[in-house]
């Protein structure tokens, strides 16, 4: 397959990054199937049209049932708002479609088991973005892991922490309406220490959580780009129905201890999803808002010179160096997407299923809806039992 | 009163600790009551003579009683093994002698409740040896917050990490045996981090927690020095009996929630004392391994230079700096336990009581054994239970 | 002018970044002049034509005359080995073809002023690809410093620090060839920070400098892409006739201090271009291996809380943020090339000169010569001698 | 000798820390000659009395020669201001005393000359105060180059960065007057630098220097304590007569280049005292602000995980570990008198001479007077001229 035709719902936040991957990719990774950006799909006309000019789109369409009945349209991306998920899902695994679909799964555990079938049944590729897993420094710290060289684990501690939020008079933007969203920092921030936690570590035994809305109501907003919003501290106040912050901690089936605390109201931390894991032979520590860097410990240098090495990911030895610029140039945020299309598209070449997949959406959902389970139940809650 | 006498029980880490302090208070503190250090005590009469000579006591003894007895004895200080605090510190009470006490209080929660009725009863001063409260940084912190600077707390979480044991060869030491120690990292590191969690953010609703010891059987050791000790791979081996790392969720009362990590099984990490608080205005970020050092973020900040600052508490407007050195020239472990005990000699002038004390241990042994019950019962605890 | 027709002369690292530039810039900043990437040019029929393909340019040439021959090319964009810039700038001015040149401008500074004279004539725009100005984080030091918050500047120190060439078997590639290079870490790394200097300090008045080449010879190289190398240690030895490492003092017009380093013997910076500038209300730290952050301090903050702050500079208050991702979520090398590009299509929007222009490349050509007349004549040199 | 009787003058901030580590040595390092606090010295008499009380001296005296007409004086500790340690130094060693003197060792070359010739003639055992060696993490790195660890060493570059000036309100104090301190920030924070450059890299061939007095004239002073003054902006003013800021370059005899600046206007740095070095095998940085830590590269790191360490100095592969606390409980600025005053101690056990001594001090006297001579004749200074 030397090409593959992409239909695209969502041409927001999440559109943006997407597109701009798939404008990239021909270029870095020309060795990989090319993604070619036929349709983008939104349901605002005038809003759809300007992006699909501006990012490079053929066409557009403002609804998304078109997608499916075009015959050149290989591939389906969906990033649009997280409960439409299900529905688009559905109908492009029945049409035969691939499908790209973008964190969450669905709104709930029992939606994403009904997608992962769907998909499985229809004989698709599908995966899911948890993009942050294509970080080289990420995957540097996988690498190490898979090597043996940090030992038998013992902790996992992980932290999404965000602070666009804070000001009460910020409004209550789709992101914090749980018809939408599903749920506020647990399922937008904590899924990511989920996903990254299954990548790196494994699986879960059991968990138990906390949450807490701490405002709880906010003015109705006028629009949201990005992470910002527009609105009015006149405006009308709606109730804030999903978490601002959500901890939990768990045990890992391979014995290891995990601790995952997921927040938006963390003042001075505008994206610091980093984690830090301590093993036997060694330990790494991430922070994404330096996401070039992997701070890697190993127990077994000289007893004089014994510290945390700040690694750069950006030499010949890390993933996808190759692909860009000499060793201590960086990257950004944009390259986690690239490198997961990048993934998907290796599939095509090679007729394999992407990783992360619907699976891997279905394992973090299972776990997320755990910890709501804990924290409405007041215990411990099995993964088994889900 | 100008001077008080003091008797040692103990002569170790923290005798050592604790000696260093009452030398360099005259110097350094001249305005607050002088210690005088009058006798150290010590069961090996070779080791604690040594100890008087080196430490610079006037005298030792051997058997603690004899402190009790003797009239120019106004102050027990007992940093001998945490399962021998109780019994002194009763009879300390009721020989009418103040008492400094090393953290934890007591082996349980009853114990150290009966020490502080006791204290109380024989209307003593009496104090706890949460030294981390003393560090300027850290004092930095409670001024912001005891001044509104950060607004109405979000979140409080802490770590405390070592790696002394991780090594499974590392021997069986006196700090694994809960005969003597009580427990492992839980009330060794974890109880350091509940005292902070009290002195910065206040009480706690409810807990729970998660424990586990990682390598259940050590060699026998021979000796014990600081967090160092002998022994051999060749010794008989004995099961390890406390945790090798503890974790906890809490509510506190004025709605923050807490998270709180406690091991000694962390690579790289020596020391790393950890805290960071988020408000409603900022967030202040603490690690003892840079304890000179507070992360202090203001959401006031211009929009253009938002950002954590490193503010080197060694400033006029800091705690403590008076005393020391001109700003940028940093102080080490040791003066958070000269700090401690100006904070003792000062309630002498004052004739007041001193903070932290029994009160404080009783407090965190009652978050301590709540976590404990949390973890056997699996379920959350509340303070109030205790 | 909505769109301008670009034909560009190199394909290797620069080429490379300029591609990515021209293609991202529609999509990010469709608000200005559209570059259209129509012809790209390399001696290397083979090489060209799998470029040109890969970064999306319609076609390809192997004679760089063939782009001054063509009517439909508004903007040449020369990033050929530096030995070319001059010859071709020249006649591309002559053709009346504004020009984009990578810097340096040329080998010594009386080609760079004849080049700047043939541009001025020609009435043409004409821009030097300094892309490190165009960094956010060192555009909000601009902006601080132009808004007078750092008050009058005392010290600007910089150095520009790498390690590829450590290596004594690293191969004698064109970068180490002073007929093709013109000079080595001085002329390569040093350029960079003399135009930072020229750019957020103003004007020189007299320099002093030493340098030094620490290996002689090296294996003649085979072959090289970025700042790697193909080579054999067997290969045939040739003479290294550039500097290594070069450093340099400076008196500013303004009375401020200046303090220079070039090299590429400093294990551990992958690329540490890196700067300080201290002033009476404040300082600001610059490293591009954390290219996101600014580190500012501010001597007016509260007497408590003065500190260097973090800031990330991709807040809304920041350049270009609005183009890009939420705040925390950071971007890589090539948005500065971006940037910079998109600096030169404004221009053609606004019928304007862009900046920094040959003006700039000369400025920065007369301190290299002057810091090299001032090693050779180990004496002070004065920009007005130049 | 089991003993040695200290005589000490000058009882400010040197005296201060001086008296503090003659009070720590007993108990921190009992295997070394004892040092005894027996006699200070000091004009003021009030002053001296107070200072003796609180430092614990036994008995003070008005006039350094009572200090040599006693018998019971081993030790000479002269820490009074630079432009007394001459004539001091002078007679003490015509006494036969022992000398401990602070740095610098005199006002200008010709003295220091003249002090060690006459120490010397006396046979006595002379130390100089240049305590920073005495750090940790400063001797770790010097291990690491004495083992060959950083192989060839191609750069030094080292700046001290302070901040107590930037006000010009800020009054005219003894270390602003040339004929009490010397020079400014060069003989004050320049010569830390130097002798730290002879320490860890070996003598130097040539310098050329820059200085600079930003604040030509400021209120005349009423009293200074350590870094800090009282004063009054009403207050009449004086001339500024030494430098505010000192640069400059050096070449080592060893082919390293060398890069210093001493300076007291840069915001933001309270004491940043600071080096790095590059070598061909690895790199070292240091900075006096985190005197417990040291970044460490090696270039044979494994590829995947290079990267500056942070190590921490307070593992018992450290110096002067033993005799403090467990690894990560760090120590401060104190400890490098105390460690510096032990230096002088142990020699007193093996009979041996001191290092850094009297030849130390008059070797960072030339590299002083050099770069002095190379600012007024604007010319590269050979040491040899010197």
């Amino acid at each position: 397959m030397k090409q593959i035709n992409v239909g695209m719902v969502g041409y927001k936040f999440m559109g943006k990054a997407h597109s701009a991957a798939y404008r990239a990719i021909p270029m870095f990774f020309p060795q990989v199937t090319k993604p070619v950006m036929k349709l983008i799909c939104g349901r605002d006309e005038a809003g759809v049209k300007q992006a699909a000019e501006q990012f490079g789109w053929e066409g557009y369409v403002s609804d998304w049932r078109e997608l499916l009945k075009r015959d050149d349209i290989d591939l389906i991306d969906i990033n649009a708002p997280s409960n439409a998920h299900k529905e688009i899902a559905l109908a492009a695994a029945k049409a035969g479609k691939h499908i790209f679909c973008e964190k969450p799964l669905a709104l709930n555990l029992a939606d994403s088991r009904e997608m992962l079938e769907a998909a499985e049944a229809a004989g698709i590729k599908h995966m899911i973005g948890f993009n942050y897993r294509f970080t080289p420094a990420v995957l540097l710290a996988k690498k190490l892991l898979d090597e043996g060289r940090l030992g038998q684990i013992y902790h996992f501690r992980a932290w999404f922490l965000q602070d666009w939020i804070v000001d009460p008079m910020f409004p209550l933007v789709w992101r914090l309406d749980k018809e939408i969203a599903g749920s506020g920092s647990h399922g937008d921030l904590g899924a990511h220490l989920i996903d990254l936690a299954h990548f790196l570590i494994g699986g879960m035994e059991e968990v138990i959580g906390m949450s807490e809305t701490f405002i709880k109501e906010r003015p109705i907003a006028e629009s949201m780009t990005g992470l910002s919003a527009k609105g009015s501290a006149d405006a009308p106040k709606g109730p804030v129905n999903v978490d601002d912050a959500t901890l939990f901690l768990s045990r890992f089936t391979n014995g290891a201890l995990g601790s995952f605390e997921a927040t938006r109201f963390a003042p001075g931390h505008r994206c610091t999803n980093s984690f830090e894991i301590n093993g036997s032979k060694g330990s790494v520590k991430f922070d994404f808002e330096r996401m070039n860097e992997l701070q890697v410990y190993f127990t077994d240098d000289a007893a004089d010179v014994q510290g945390f090495r700040r690694v750069l990911a950006t030499d010949p030895a890390h993933a996808y160096a190759d692909a860009w610029w000499p060793p201590g140039h960086t990257i950004g945020y944009e390259q986690t997407f690239i490198h997961e299309l990048v993934g998907m598209m290796e599939c095509f070449g090679t007729d394999s299923q992407p990783v992360p997949n619907f699976v891997d959406g279905v394992k973090c959902q299972e776990v997320l809806e755990a910890v709501e389970r804990s924290i409405d139940q007041r215990r411990w809650v099995k993964i088994s039992e889900m």
